[in-house]
């Protein structure tokens, strides 16, 4: 086993060169998932992941059509008793770009620059998907992989996952695993290799504020009616209060309080305020009193305005009363808070404090309950295991802000546990504007995953 | 003269059918004075209005250049003692046709749908400009003029009429008039005849909230920070108070209160709730308590929300924390609030409320101050006989509630009072999509300010 190991390793660096190149190739398609200008590019990217998956040896390939874009399934299976399967997630499907003219490089362009590759999804996830995707190959290179491998990528992770839940239920037989191994969450720096045991939920909503049927000229009507934006603001004003708690009726009712022990391990991650300074750029931090920005960020909801739409927004003055406003809100959600539930509340809320001068709407965009994994799974331990071959340091195991809906359908739907790592950084500026990847710690992230394969494979 | 004057009703009888099509070729030029990509249409526009006075027997006629677009000047002078001059003011710029998918015809097409042309600027103000026109060329038609006309067509009162100032010191001379007739404030209603005699002044704002040094994940940091999109809002939502009142500090300490007898004159106009209901279409009407719609808006002075622009505002959603968040703001002042006053309350308003947690930054743009003109000028008496004697009914006296700022510009630079009237309507959309001029309205305005010449000609 040992022999197939270094064999696998060797080949991998070998390739690095022609991995990257690979990679390029991947992030220069432009598969924004929520962009309908985007479909082509979308169903271009399945395909150039069945094929490569092709390459490498996996078999029963396929784009599996959904109502929206399709998922790509492929799997290396040796029908012989009690060998493992391990089954991959990911999603090609990758954010909008805006604002464009922040951009330094072509995000689809693909832009090596010093040790970083610049591009849209480089970090979140396309760089992450070929980390494995490389690993596999290196393994089934090396000889006979010690451990069965199914790869599933999705095409709607960004804009929700809105067709994955249907597709878990109908293609259970098909996933059945020992484990899911989900790179979609990162490292908190590149010394610092982590592993991920819980992640926040989601609730996502655009709120549309309505007042004059039409445009009003501000001077011959400014005085008589609610200023639609300025009604927005005042509701968005009233969300959180003076402590920076969120004031949605019962929000915190069925949040789970960290305990005093997790608060003491966090502490001890290097993620301390100045941290979260640099990393912001904020003039100062801020937000719900009594916990650390770590805590904040890893174990509290939080609600946040993720867009604002009114009147005239061009260079130049328009003397315009607007006759609608348009926030997209969402919230960040904990255990054990229900997704559901808190769409009830944020209804309750403008129920309570929405004035009689205006007219509402939510619409109900994606939404998933927060997470929690075992970080004694067997293939936690093997991945931890990997790492800190790699790195020599043992692993960060950290609760983490984002939402990955899919490992609690995966736990709920199917029964399989997630192994929740990556090989991005902080800094990455995923969802945002110069996304990039750092290649040094992307390398010994496919050295990790090759020693995870075997470390897994060989734990009775 | 009585025989010219009906030898010139007539005339603009005769050629009603030129004078709408006339008017519709001027609509029809998209001049949008705040878009820099119609830089064309405003030369364009401009030209055009030129040529229509050298065609009607002006002289002197002259595109002025500024440092923004140019100002149209003729004058029609027999020099002969006593006669007294009229300078007719007018503005060929418009406002922007955002949103543009709520217009039910093309903004410049200028489609005449029943007893209505539907355009950008029908109303605001080329009907008017063209009324007058229209009006001086049929006065000419029927022998000497009763006076001395001149036009002053400025393409920049949209933006806030940034080179007229110096426009006005420069020329002096050259404008030298008895009176300015300024025919760009509306009727109350198709059978009010409307003489304007107070207006509000503007100061406009573009404020800029600035948090995290770029877009930030919301997952990752959710929690961390505050949302500039937020904190733009919980500023917006303090500038008003629970009584409607604006907050900005000492912003109600130079304003002329209305005298009971103005209230007692205001109530009687045909202006109560129910018909700003009804013009607005908002559910409920809102604003400043202790005062009506109609008192808010003519005698009050308010703030209004006029854009707002933040973070992702497509379709779908994007779970980001913005780095900026934006918002015009603009205040309607009455008598005796300074503009320049008014800027440093807004400062001193950020100053106390914006929290260290963000960034701030306002761009002025355009501001003038209220004005007062007086309903007994000589030329207000003739107007008034001339619309009695269109409509059959003495025209109601009024305060309006937008802004014009040429007025007390003329009055502070040129010594000049100003009759202000015009035959829009409320119900016109001006500022809106789907803007248009009631057309028999118009050809009452053409009428009456015919008499309005030979009128004010006549008064010793």
């Amino acid at each position: 086993m040992s022999d197939l190991r270094n064999q696998a390793l060797e080949y991998a660096h070998q390739n690095s060169a022609a991995y990257l190149q690979s990679l390029q190739s991947l992030v220069q398609i432009p598969s924004i998932s929520t962009s309908v200008d985007h479909k082509k590019a979308i169903k271009e990217t399945a395909e150039w992941l069945a094929d490569r998956l092709r390459k490498i040896g996996f078999k029963n390939v396929a784009l599996y059509p959904t109502a929206g874009h399709p998922v790509v399934f492929g799997e290396y299976i040796i029908d012989r008793p009690g060998r493992k399967t391990v089954l991959i997630y990911g999603h090609y499907d990758v954010q909008p770009v805006e604002p464009l003219e922040q951009w330094k490089t072509n995000p689809f362009e693909a832009t090596v620059v010093g040790d970083n590759l610049f591009g849209r999804g480089a970090s979140d996830m396309k760089g992450q998907i070929m980390a494995s995707m490389d690993a596999v190959e290196a393994v089934i290179h090396a000889g006979e992989p010690p451990v069965n491998i199914k790869f599933m990528i999705e095409g709607e992770e960004e804009i929700g996952s809105p067709n994955l839940g249907p597709f878990l239920k109908e293609k259970a037989k098909l996933l059945a695993a020992d484990v899911v191994l989900n790179p979609d969450s990162g490292m908190l720096a590149a010394d610092f290799p982590t592993l991920t045991y819980a992640l926040r939920g989601l609730a996502y909503f655009e709120l549309r504020v309505y007042g004059p049927e039409h445009d009003l000229h501000s001077g011959l009507f400014g005085g008589a009616v609610h200023n639609p934006a300025q009604a927005l603001a005042e509701l968005i004003a009233g969300m959180h209060d003076a402590d920076g708690r969120v004031t949605l009726p019962g929000y915190y009712d069925s949040v789970r309080e960290m305990k005093p022990a997790e608060r003491e391990d966090m502490a001890r991650l290097p993620l301390n305020d100045d941290f979260y300074k640099a990393q912001t750029g904020a003039p100062e931090l801020c937000g719900e009193k009594g916990y650390t920005a770590a805590e904040r960020i890893g174990a509290r909801p939080t609600l946040e305005v993720n867009g604002l739409l009114s009147g005239f927004t061009g260079q130049g003055s328009k003397t315009v009363i607007p006759a609608w406003a348009m926030a997209k809100i969402s919230m960040r959600l904990v255990p054990d808070q229900d997704p559901e539930e808190v769409y009830h509340q944020f209804i309750e809320y403008l129920k309570l404090k929405a004035p009689p001068t205006i007219r509402w709407e939510v619409i109900r965009m994606s939404g998933g309950p927060a997470s929690f994994t075992d970080p004694n799974h067997p293939a936690a331990r093997a991945m931890s295991q990997a790492m800190e071959t790699v790195w020599g340091k043992r692993p960060v195991f950290r609760r983490e802000g984002g939402s990955i809906p899919i490992v609690s359908d995966m736990q709920e739907t199917l029964g399989i546990e997630s192994v929740l790592t990556g090989f991005g950084l902080p800094e990455d500026n995923v969802h945002a504007p110069n996304e990039k990847l750092h290649l040094p710690t992307w390398y010994r992230g496919i050295d990790s995953l090759i020693l995870f394969f075997y470390n897994y494979g060989a734990q009775e």
